[in-house]
C-alpha cells in the first residue's frame, strides 16, 4: 500500500527563515508545493535564491507570484524614495517598526498561500515568522497566526468540513540563532539563501537583515557561507 | 475648521454589489479609494465597469493591482478548461460551491485591500458581500468576516492601537432585490456595472450571475439597463 503523503505549501522567500522553515516541512515528511511573492523587491536576488532553494528541496512545484505592493508604497523594501536603514546598533533592532515593514504583508501572504492550498487540496501551510528577532512586526505574533488560522477555517471549503488548514509555524519562538543551528542540522544550503535588503553583487553586511543573519551564525560560532562586501567588528571568524 | 472625512478602502469589481457597496461608503461620507483586484478573469470587461463606476464615484484613488489566480487554476473564471455554469434553474443557484468559485478569493481580496488601507492610514473597508444570493461561497458569511475583522486588527499597526480596522459589508443580509433597491435610492449607475461571467459583447442572459441579477430586477419592477444576449422567458417588461 502507497502511503500518501500529506501536502503542504511552503511561503519561501530565498531568505534564511523560510527556507529553514520549508526543510523543516520536508523533514515531517510533507510533499511540498513552494511559494514565492514578488512584490515590487527593489532586486530580484531573493526570487533566485527562492528557486534555489526550491530546486534543492526538489519541491512538487513552485509558484512564483507577482503582486506590485509598490502601488501602496510605504516600504522601503518597494519604494526607492525611502532610505534602508543601515549599520544600526544590534540592540535597537527589532525595537520598533522599521522601513522595511511592508503593510499587512504576512496577511497576503498567507491569503495567497490559502488560495494554492485550497486549489491543491492541501491542509497545511508553512511559514517562517518568528516572533523574536522582528518584534517590532505585529503580524509575527503567535496571537496573529491564530486568528488567521481560524478565519483560513472558515473561509474555505476544506476548512468548513472541520478546520482542516493549519498555519504551521515552527520557527515563532526561535532567535535567528536557534533557526541557523535548526538549519545546519536539517542541511540547509545557507549559500544558496539570501537576505539582505540591498540588491548587491554581494550582501551589504550593514542592513539589519544581514547584521541579524551575521550575529546569528556568530553565535552558533559557524561561518556564514555567503560572501559580504563589508563586515561588522564584531564579527570575526 | 474643516472636517476631515474618514477615509474608507472600497472594493470596485464593477458588479452590482461592489458599486452599491461603494456608493453606500460614499453616502455615509467616507473619502473613497477604490480597489480593484484584476485576477486572470477570461474578459476584461469587469475592470472596464470598475473603472467607469470609480470615475462616477469620483474617487480619491483607484489602483487596480492584477494577481495571477490562474496559476492555481481550480475555477472556470481563471481556468478556460472549466465550462461556466449556464441556464440553471434559479432555484438551483447558491445551493452548492459553483464552478466560478476562486479559491480563498475574498481572503485574498480583503488582504489586499488592508495593505492598502494600512498605507494610506484608512480604519474602514467596504466589501460587498451577501450571504444570502451565494450561500456556496464560505467566504461570504458574517462569522467569516468577523474573524477576517479580528485577523485584521492583530496584523496591522493601526489594528494594534486599538480595533481600529473594520470590515464593513453593508449588504451581507440583503437578497438581490434588496441590494439593487438601495442602488436605485443611492442613484447607482447600473447601466455602467456588468455581471456577466462571460465576455461578450452583451451580457449572455444565461449564466448563473446574469439570472440572479435579472430576476432582482425583475423583483423590484425596474428595467435592468444593460443589453443582453438572450433574455429568459420568465423576465418580462
Amino acid at each position: 500500500m502507497v502511503h500518501m503523503k500529506k501536502k503542504a505549501v511552503c511561503l519561501v522567500s530565498g531568505g534564511v527563515d523560510s527556507s529553514v522553515s520549508a526543510y523543516f516541512a520536508n523533514d515531517k515528511n510533507f510533499s511540498i508545493y513552494a511559494l514565492t511573492i514578488e512584490y515590487g523587491q527593489q532586486h530580484k536576488k531573493e526570487i533566485l535564491s527562492a528557486k534555489n532553494i526550491a530546486s534543492a528541496l526538489e519541491v512538487n512545484d513552485h509558484i512564483i507570484l507577482n503582486i506590485d505592493f509598490s502601488k501602496f508604497g510605504g516600504s522601503s523594501l518597494t519604494d526607492s524614495r525611502i532610505n534602508i536603514e543601515s549599520n544600526r546598533n544590534l540592540n535597537k533592532i527589532g525595537k520598533n517598526i522599521p522601513s522595511t515593514y511592508v503593510p499587512a504583508r504576512n496577511t497576503v501572504f498567507l491569503s495567497i498561500a490559502l488560495a494554492y492550498a485550497e486549489s491543491i487540496d492541501a491542509g497545511d501551510i508553512f511559514i517562517g515568522v518568528t516572533s523574536s528577532d522582528y518584534s517590532g512586526y505585529p503580524d509575527c505574533r503567535p496571537e496573529y497566526i491564530k486568528a488567521f488560522q481560524k478565519m483560513a477555517n472558515l473561509a474555505t471549503k476544506k476548512g468548513t468540513e472541520g478546520n482542516k488548514i493549519k498555519i504551521n509555524t515552527p520557527l515563532i519562538n526561535k532567535s535567528k540563532d536557534e533557526i541557523i543551528n535548526l538549519g545546519l542540522k536539517l542541511n540547509v544550503p545557507f549559500e544558496k539563501t539570501w537576505s539582505c535588503y540591498k540588491g548587491g553583487k554581494k550582501a551589504c553586511g550593514r542592513c539589519d537583515s544581514c547584521q541579524l543573519r551575521l550575529n546569528g551564525f556568530k553565535k552558533v560560532k559557524v561561518k556564514d557561507p555567503i560572501e559580504y562586501e563589508y563586515i561588522p567588528k564584531w564579527y570575526k571568524f
